[in-house]
């Protein structure tokens, strides 16, 4: 039988929405954080969390790990990557919409060639289960190899 | 002109995914965490991050900010809103693919009856940007109205 899991999280939030206070926490501990419409919309740096920034972290999080489980299908050794995303919540006629995810990937490993990554960056895009699940936006890429 | 945010994060990955290693970090960093094959697929309790908590803390977060603004906006006061996410990741024959968001809510206000609850809480998840965003998966409700 194959690997089955479930993850948790909890979201709190109390009193009205502009003045009101939310709280995150998810199942592991690691993030334990206030949040507020502050800390979403604001267009300072957010000192504490907010819905897009945990999407980021997780698309992020699964694209990363499955650039590096196909560099590792394809043979390549020392492998190294690093992904960043930026999500992008737009109010639209029709109300708050995620209207984009961009993801940028720089990675290395021995012997990769430039195409090689670009290709295997795609890939990782297009099968990663948390890129599956976000069909509801436009996930963009970019990927650059950089050398080891 | 509306609100236009972009929120960041970034995963590292090193090595192979086995015995390789991961960190997520959001752009509050009120997420700082390692993360690895067995944070993400071990039947264990995690002790660090994986990417389906995030994304369940995401959606967690996002919808019980919808259900206390949509019952603000309904004339209730006294807003009290937990929200709980169970992401499931599961090998299927096409590989690892989320295949249900089970969320739970409680709530209460002052005056609530159980229906307005049920109703509210179903639209919350409608039109929450990040549950649209996740259209990719299943997500399934089940709302109970508490006495505040």
């Amino acid at each position: 039988m194959g690997i089955r899991v479930r993850r948790r999280a909890e979201a709190q939030w109390t009193g009205p929405v502009p003045t009101g206070k939310g709280h995150i926490r998810t199942g592991s501990r690691a993030l334990d954080s206030d949040y507020s419409l502050r800390s979403r919309e604001s267009d300072d740096a957010p000192l504490n969390t907010n819905p897009e920034e945990l999407i980021g972290a997780g698309i992020a999080g699964c694209f990363a790990m499955s650039v590096a489980n196909l560099l590792e299908e394809g043979g390549f050794a020392d492998v190294e990557v690093t992904a960043n995303a930026a999500v992008l919540l737009e109010q639209t006629d029709a109300g708050f919409r995620i209207t984009e995810i961009s993801l940028s990937v720089t990675g290395s490993a021995a012997a990769l060639a430039d195409d090689d990554f670009a290709r295997i960056a795609d890939r990782a895009k297009r099968t990663c289960p948390v890129s599956l699940a976000l069909a509801g936006t436009t996930v963009t890429l970019e990927s650059t190899k950089v050398v080891g």
